[in-house]
């Protein structure tokens, strides 16, 4: 501790950016706090296979406070941040038994990352849950698995058809990797596992609203991932915006589709941090950024992550893991950098490091610069990414041992239906 | 399929019990229906490694139809039973979506086994859980590790100290194994990842209204589990009844200890199968049966683990495990001998197979006829039984690699707070 007292680090969230914000501190002058209102930092690209059953919640999560033990400049508090006081530079917080409370800052990173939006038709969530949330991804395999179940004691065909029907909104990434290991889990896991229903006649439907599945990828890639997804007996309906979401099923481009489980992934919505800042945004809800990722007017204030705006090259930086590590990094070295007092660092460019997109067991896709992978190879370069950055080795460990166990047994370790849905 | 129809057994409850009937019957001439209200078999004896976060609940649950997936006369149905028409030789059980369905029965078994009893005092649940499903396990654990992150944000010196005050009513198997499980999570894993408070500080209160400690095991046993426990920093109060708790403690022997978390293993009560069932019971409320674990009056009904009442060289058998092995063991190869018009067989008697319990790592006491042991060889013992008898073999791959993990680490995997609590 020097005789000035220490500059007051607040960051807001425990993904990928505000995580990565935290740690480059690590050796700074500084007092950092993180707050987010779970315990635990999530690994989202993993999600689908906690809601397909292949992994377990805490597979693809990890304590906060673990992640930073041993980094001694940094607090952890589990608390959900409401407001923002620019003025005081103050971070409003909602704490248990003590209400509100105020965290005085001289920086402050928000990296809150962002919901499920339902563009307007919020009366959709009940019936078709999204998934951003480990509670999320439980309570769609609650419903998948709970569907079959249910299947399994109807006494009339139609009603068993219907139940075995999981219709998937939004043909992005995740849409596509649900699509991939629903279609696995009804056709090789479960198959055995029933009596009365054959859960490989289960029907697994994509829909998209646009004109093609993964928009963000390369034209012939997506087409790649289109037709192995259609040999994995998966049904696409693109172009068909969805019309209607009730507890039977959806209604989509005219046709009605009787479903057991739907899923919502076809867009997301920022968390309210511009309202919290009072900051101009972009249409989708981001907070517009300078080019060091700090709120126009506000140079101790910096947003990063999926709830940040910023074009570079004159394309909008996407809403992936990398951009919010990548983030977080240089805003937590600019920090450091101006706690110091030397010269500011050159405005943030995000290298990409790459697309990647799994389709059941055994294939990707993957676009890194001008390379363009289909298949296995690609596959296995997911599989090693993803080890990679989870953030613990016994995540890591855990990750790798329900991995090869499924991979060789075609079973899925955590079929669990727990709770009310 | 024989020209006459096959005998139709039905098993209510996919429990240690039900599971060996079913098992046992893989050969004969019969359908078995499996009815049970999850989609999984649990683990019990582990539940408190899930509550104090050293195991996921995936980890010690496999789904009763993987387990019983090759037994082709096996059906699995996740239904909640309702009542037995006994007369009519039918289980009344309630379906999703069709409501009350009758299932017709040749042979009835029920191992419903139990759940926790208040004594009257239902108002407890509310702030005291207890321990036997999956949804309380990770109940406590949200509970526990809450208490933590809440002390962690107080201001009060006495308010840290209630928050970090753990009690445990019922000092059994399951308060013993808590006491020593949540002693460690406080005084090695948290020990480093907290900035405020010291987790080392917490403390851990075991209460029993009896005179000692594992009033089931040889008193020597109990006293050495006591210093273990008290060298481990857990406070033991025997011979104090609990005469109170609320939100914010309880009240046993005249003093009141506040505390973040109360946790309650103090008794259970069977599931309602004497009401079903219009039977006999002792005063625990379970169903007094015949020598073969009969219904008296109905040979075809029979009543297994510890809903169950039948004494053996004048003791009551205990609600342990391995009494509804061998008791769902018995009763299968029962019905498959009359069904085979074979002769019955010799009245059930239960092998006891020994008593464990763990106190911490290293450390359990074990009691095998006349044998008694008490530390690290017991642990093993302990470690080896507990990995033998879980279901699948991915549940033994996945608590062997925790185990090992968490054993040269100190670390837990699964320190998640879902939901809200």
């Amino acid at each position: 501790m020097s005789a000035r007292a220490r500059a007051r680090v607040v960051i807001v969230g425990g993904g990928f950016g505000g995580l990565a914000a935290a740690k480059v501190l690590r050796r700074a002058p500084v007092e950092v706090t993180l707050v987010d209102r779970t315990n635990h930092h999530l690994f989202q690209p993993l999600l689908y296979q906690v809601a397909t059953a292949g992994l377990a919640p805490g597979d693809i999560a990890s304590p906060i406070r673990q992640i930073l033990r041993a980094q001694k400049n940094a607090t952890v508090m589990m608390a959900e941040a409401t407001g923002v006081d620019l003025a005081g530079r103050a971070l409003e917080i909602d704490v248990a038994e003590r209400g509100a409370v105020r965290l005085a800052y001289d920086y402050l990173v928000l990296a809150t990352g962002v919901t499920q939006s339902y563009f307007g038709r919020d009366d959709f969530a009940r019936f078709a849950p999204g998934l951003k949330t480990l509670e999320d991804a439980t309570s769609v395999r609650a419903r998948i698995l709970g569907a079959f179940e249910r299947a399994e004691t109807q006494e009339q065909p139609e009603s068993r058809r219907d139940l075995l029907t999981v219709v998937l909104v939004g043909a992005g990434p995740t849409g596509v990797e649900m699509a991939g290991a629903a279609a696995e889990l009804a056709r090789a896991t479960l198959a055995q596992d029933f009596r009365r229903v054959d859960p490989r006649s289960a029907r697994i439907v994509l829909v998209e609203a646009g004109p093609r599945i993964l928009p963000t990828f390369d034209e012939r890639l997506a087409r790649r991932a289109h037709e192995r997804l259609v040999r994995m007996g998966v049904e696409i309906r693109t172009g068909r915006p969805v019309e209607a979401i009730d507890a039977g099923g959806v209604a989509v481009g005219g046709e009605r589709i009787e479903a057991g489980v739907v899923l919502w992934t076809a867009g997301v919505r920022p968390s309210p941090v511009a309202a919290w800042l009072g900051a101009a945004t972009d249409r989708a809800g981001r907070v517009r950024v300078e080019p060091d990722l700090s709120v126009p007017g506000h140079p101790e204030v910096f947003v990063v992550g999926d709830v940040a705006a910023r074009e570079q090259d004159g394309r909008p930086l996407p809403g992936v893991a990398q951009v919010a590590i990548q983030g977080g990094r240089h805003v937590g070295r600019a920090i450091a950098r101006r706690v110091a007092g030397r010269p500011a660092l050159a405005p943030f460019r995000y290298r990409d490091k790459g697309n990647l997109a799994v389709v059941g067991r055994n294939y990707a896709v993957l676009e890194l610069g001008r390379l363009r992978l289909a298949g296995f190879p690609a596959w296995l370069i997911w599989a090693f990414v993803h080890i990679r950055f989870l953030a613990e080795f016994n995540n890591k460990l855990l990750v790798f041992t329900q991995w090869v166990w499924s991979y060789f047994t075609w079973q899925r370790g955590s079929r669990l239906i727990l709770g009310r849905h």
